[in-house]
């Protein structure tokens, strides 16, 4: 049960948009790149955005504060401030060209969701934390093994502190260390001491998120209640190695070729695909990446050398283990039947997270009470909401229907869409 | 029947052996590149080739030729100048950091006969012509649409004068006609006029080769009689496009994966050549290039391009055409189910040059009378013979085993392979 009326709540969200529109206006302006917005991690513009939303905390008088590495918390006052407290976060930064949504429309629906409140004049139960995160994008910017999603790891106590190492700026070719301590954190206090968050002193975790992905869109429904996020099995650079051969003169026995034997394996995994789709199971398989060597290849040479990458995603840690056994399996085989050699190098796992199960059917309700079209739908792409998740904060994510995917200049997310997940987002936050 | 006996053919021909080992060693050292042998079609370094040749040739009283292109003719004498008489060819020139066997063992080989019938003391039957042909190796050293086989071919009167633009330099950036002119020859004779060669001024053509695949290493068989020259179907800038989405937030149903559909194609192709060779068909297929755009892939992209070669050979026309119709078809089923396009640009089509039969027989006969170890083999590289085949000439080739393929540095004939093949060689230009 809320303590508020349902229309006081959707007529104070509803007032509180200006200063949503404010906000992404002038983070936007503030940080646009030649295309879109670049706001890159321990930058001046990511700096600028977490400055921006510090100054309109100040002016709706909410509590400030910061961790050692970077992260906003603008905190309005529960009546019992006891009790544990929600926490709502995304990520303030960017892809380089990227979109201005992703990430920060979470951040924004916060502060707005607590600008409602405060306009509708009654004390939250709890307190109520919005949390600006930083460095979530690192991939995209950085080489080098690493997980990415760097602020919430920082501030979970979860992120190892050689990932500080090992993670280098591309442009610059100097480590995340580095960058951090350049920008006025402090990266040796990294996996040191208690951990600034910890999963007893909060209620739970909420995310608002664009959806990155065509599925609300095509659906045609404006708000998604996100089931999990996806985990990943990953192998970066797989290589086939067989011998280079004349095209012409040399018959199948005496082969060694690279192309075929990689076509085989990522046909038969995307046959094992659509075997697993068809049993209604989550998955999704990807090679972004398969390549000869432009320095050798040639038309009429069989190739003794094929690169390419896995990614394969699901919410089922098992269907994640299935497909990353197959693969080794298949290779094991192929290679002994074409004369190849096969090297999948490191075969990451990352555990999918599945959203509290209390927090989503609330979700739901909420969603027809507010008269919201809903539909529960998974995560592909990762958020800081999964390593909330694994660090055992009950969480749960809205999505927001959005044009053109993200990561990309182009992301269109229509602002009444956004009205309505910011509705959903106080409606929860105002419960008892 | 032969005119000589056979212990003084072989004779003969052992005693010419250091002629052979002589003009290798003059012509591989002068024309040595960092790594193996360069000579480029139309540079000196495959002028000082015909040259050496031609001064072989003088010091053995041939007679000597040459027409508009830069072909060198070598010509025996027979006891009957008005009978059509035999064309003995290979090519001079190599690829880029070339072994020195690959086509001069031909030209050499005929030279050593020669030198074996002159030094035996008969005059053959009818007029012996050893041809240095130009050019062969062209597609190694010259982009855009073209054919190679330039001398022969333009000795032929089958080289169309458009190749001579088409055919660019890749070093130079300068057309074939400027080369071939500066080398001082006559690119405006190209197409013109009669013929140089034409088949009925000749009992047939005949052509020693290194083998450039590993069977009769493999077999352990010094010489090979070639049953046919395969033919090629080939399609070499294929291009699949779907569009670039992320790759964990686009369910299989909205995603156009250009990678996973041309790996569907050729796998399915390769299915099919297994089920032609499962039949008792001739057919090699290779795709020697397969890369996704490097500027734009990514480990979480799904690829919304790729691209790649089809190389499709067979001593069968209909299989080839059968296998060029079915990735055609292969393509548009493709395209439908997986939301991509696909476009093979120009699909070529060379057909297969089958060899002569009465000189198969003939060939296979001498071998077992000189009790030369050879077996029937098909050649799956392009040779200056099916060129002549196709204008009509009854053509034959004998294949000497070498170790470690052509096309590069170490390619491997033993001097006493080329011995017996050029034995063979000699016994059948020996019969009246």
């Amino acid at each position: 049960m809320t303590n508020l009326s349902l229309s006081l709540l959707t007529d104070a969200v509803d007032a509180s948009m200006p200063l949503a529109a404010k906000l992404f206006d002038e983070i936007g302006r503030k940080t646009a790149d030649t295309a879109g917005v670049s706001r890159e991690p321990y930058s001046p513009a990511e700096q600028i955005a977490v400055d921006v939303l510090t100054e309109a905390a100040r002016s709706l008088e909410l509590e400030i504060a910061a961790d050692s590495f970077g992260n906003g918390y603008f905190t309005l006052p529960g009546s019992d401030r006891g009790v544990p407290g929600w926490l709502v976060g995304s990520h303030v930064d960017s892809v380089p060209s990227g979109g201005n949504y992703d990430g920060l429309a979470g951040v924004i629906a916060g502060i707005t969701a607590l600008a409602a409140l405060r306009r509708a004049g009654s004390a939250p139960a709890c307190d109520i934390t919005v949390m600006g995160i930083r460095a979530e994008e690192l991939s995209s910017w950085y080489g080098g093994h690493h997980g990415g999603h760097i602020g919430s790891r920082a501030a979970l106590g979860s992120l190892p502190a050689a990932e500080l190492d090992s993670a280098v700026n591309s442009r610059s070719g100097r480590a995340l260390r580095e960058h951090m301590r350049a920008a006025g954190f402090d990266p040796e206090l990294v996996g040191k001491g208690v951990p600034y968050l910890s999963p007893d002193k909060f209620r739970g975790y909420l995310e608002l998120h664009i959806e990155q992905g065509p599925v609300l869109e095509n659906r045609e429904v404006p708000v998604g209640v996100v089931t999990a996020i996806r985990g990943a099995a990953r192998a970066r650079s797989c290589r086939c190695l067989g011998t280079y051969t004349h095209s012409g003169a040399v018959p199948h026995e005496y082969r060694s070729d690279a192309v075929m034997a990689a076509v085989e394996l990522v046909r038969e995994l995307d046959l094992e695909w659509e075997r697993v789709r068809a049993a209604g199971g989550d998955l999704v398989f990807t090679v972004g990446q398969f390549f000869t060597d432009s320095r050798v290849h040639a038309l009429t040479k069989v190739p003794g050398e094929a690169n390419f990458s896995l990614d394969i995603r699901s919410q089922s840690e098992a269907t994640l283990k299935d497909m990353a056994a197959l693969a080794e399996r298949l290779a094991r085989d192929i290679a002994a039947r074409r004369r190849v050699r096969f090297d999948f190098g490191y075969f990451s796992l990352q555990s999918p997270a599945v959203m509290d199960a209390g927090f989503r059917s609330q979700l739901i309700d909420g969603a027809c009470v507010l008269e919201i079209p809903h539909m529960e739908i998974p995560s592909g792409a990762g958020h800081d909401a999964q390593d909330f998740a694994h660090a055992g904060f009950p969480a749960a994510m809205i999505f927001v229907r959005n044009a053109h995917g993200s990561h990309n200049p182009d992301e269109a997310m229509d602002i009444a869409d956004f009205a309505l997940g910011t509705r959903l987002l106080a409606w929860m936050l105002a419960q008892n």
